[in-house]
């Protein structure tokens, strides 16, 4: 502890990312990455913005990727924010919209770095229990008389647990808290059927706001985009929060590659329908090897193998070069979030996990 | 207002960056972009990286780049943070290092975005003046006796004036103020003698960083990278605040990008060395139409008309397509800041000067 720090850098708990190692032929199903890669179309408008115009600052209001993202998404451009990354929307939305007196509501089992946000803005939060299958209650978000949150937060799916709440669902809770934010983080609902995105209902709820990231679906983890699409009046406390806090736009790259990834309908299709297929194969395999597996509507599947210490089982299959992630947390610690990788990727996990089985059995 | 934004939303009033026009065929003098573009060897690593591997996260630790800056810098890779841009550096300084109990101390002519930050953070300020020519006084920032900084900042060069502390009277305000944090932010110290940089003074002073950027004298304003240099100390207490309250590192094109624009010193120093020709020269004409020019170390020169009013003049210029920027602020509002642009630009800017001069005179 220096004492040249503030008091809020030594009062921090810093979140841990997902392994990234340098090392090369490791089966890398940790931080749920696209195994399919960007469109075409994206690298070759990266490659067209790499010229001498990376002189001049990016376009500060990202007009042309808004106006695409708006087009796409059938809602106006007033209606969308970008960000560098769906983690910088989400820090923003925190400190510019989901802090209020009241209390910001979040699943118990949540994406981790909700409570540590909170932790940093001063935001108060309630960790609202899943059932014991994981499964979100809308109930348990609706206000009882004076109790009733401030804001909400869930991820849709959620993380780690690949879970799906229905749109009828997130209808109804953000029906029900006319007064609160309701923020549904869809990092993953690309992987899910594609009625099932909360973005369809933002005409009728000012009070939703609905956070996209071109990272998984559009396998652009490396570029850093993300997005947020909502009420103009809530997009515009976002975009107040920004200019005062943040000034640092998109990078022209971003911009460019991120367009284009948005134009490119079929290849963003047939990605995704790639991994849903390889999702499902997963599934059967991990369920005849005797896993628990939760049902998946992500990139990525959650499951536990009963008489098998999570935690033993990610470290044998680190030496065998093959990297999932294992969550030292309540309720989970004995679960395994497996990246949905290629066929290949899921041969070498589904094979190893079998030699393991076989030789410890 | 909506009551779906936070409190802090509420309060804001959000900064006003430089005039990004989407028109072509203007002179652009607004936003001390460099005219000479980044090196070639940048663009070409940033094709390079343009390929499937951007479906995966960057480099959480920017390892590479680190060590290329280090390298260059003569510090150690622990003595070196990067961020998107020398304003996010700048924003987690100010909430991780310069936020204590007694107030931060900035000149009253400064970069703009300094008083925003401390806003949004919380942080109390002293505005010290400057004097009579702009110039910063380093015993204003000494303490006396309990009246003493519990951190400092100043751009040096200093932004929108131009003008360059000498690098020992730096080391007096570091040396000074051995309990409090010293940030010297140097977007502009490329355009001045390569031995202006207090970059020299970090190993002796553990309370001084040092913040750069790619956007000035690297050419990379499209791209958004900057970083810190300064003690050990100091960068891991940016790493524990970047790795709790922004988890959004550096893409894999700007860590590309950023680590062949270091390994190009050639590149670096012809660019840098035009710009300032071109400055003595623009200064000198400007001069002799009877501006007064402040000395300058920046890609920019800060000057005034005695006899015109400085927001009729950059409305004049902005009708015949040349855009410089004014400032509506105490002290200045009579100064322009005026981008050296390449020979075509300041010699358009000259000929437009001495066109309303002999139109009015």
């Amino acid at each position: 502890m220096s004492s040249y720090w503030s008091a809020v850098t030594r009062g921090l708990v810093p979140y841990v990312p997902g392994e990234q190692p340098a090392l090369d032929n490791l089966v890398k199903l940790n931080t749920n990455e696209n195994p399919y890669g960007p469109s075409p179309r994206a690298l070759d408008a990266i490659r067209a913005a790499t010229e001498n115009t990376l002189r001049l600052y990016p376009d500060p209001d990202a007009r042309a990727l808004r106006a695409a993202l708006a087009n796409r998404y059938k809602v106006s451009p007033a209606q969308v924010f970008v960000g560098n990354g769906s983690d910088e929307v989400l820090a923003l939305a925190f400190i510019g919209l989901l802090k209020h007196e009241r209390p910001l509501w979040m699943p118990d089992v949540t994406y981790s770095f909700y409570p540590v946000y909170c932790g940093l803005y001063g935001i108060e939060y309630r960790q609202v229990p899943l059932d014991d299958d994981f499964a979100l209650r809308p109930e348990d978000y609706f206000p009882r008389g004076e109790d009733r949150a401030g804001s909400i937060i869930f991820p849709n799916p959620n993380a780690p647990t690949g879970r799906l709440l229905p749109l009828a669902e997130v209808d109804r809770i953000a029906a029900a808290n006319r007064e609160a934010d309701v923020l549904v983080d869809e990092a993953y609902i690309d992987f899910a059927d594609p009625d099932a995105s909360a973005i369809a209902l933002v005409d009728r709820h000012p009070n939703l706001l609905v956070v996209h990231t071109f990272s998984k679906g559009r396998a652009l983890a490396g570029l850093r985009v993300g997005f947020a699409i909502g009420h103009p009046e809530l997009i515009a406390g976002l975009e107040r929060v920004k200019n005062s806090f943040n000034s640092y736009p998109l990078g022209r790259l971003a911009l460019a590659g991120a367009l284009a990834s948005v134009e490119d309908e079929s290849w963003f299709q047939t990605s995704r329908r790639k991994v849903i297929a390889s999702r499902a194969t997963l599934i059967t395999q991990l369920q005849a090897l005797g896993f628990d597996v939760l049902p998946s509507a992500a990139n990525f599947v959650f499951a536990r193998l009963p008489g098998f210490d999570a935690a033993e089982l990610a470290a044998v299959l680190r030496q065998r070069d093959i990297i999932v992630r294992h969550f030292k947390t309540p309720r989970i610690a004995q679960y395994l979030r497996i990246t949905v990788g290629d066929e290949n990727q899921c041969a070498a996990l589904v094979d190893a996990l079998r030699d393991i089985l076989c030789s410890q059995g």
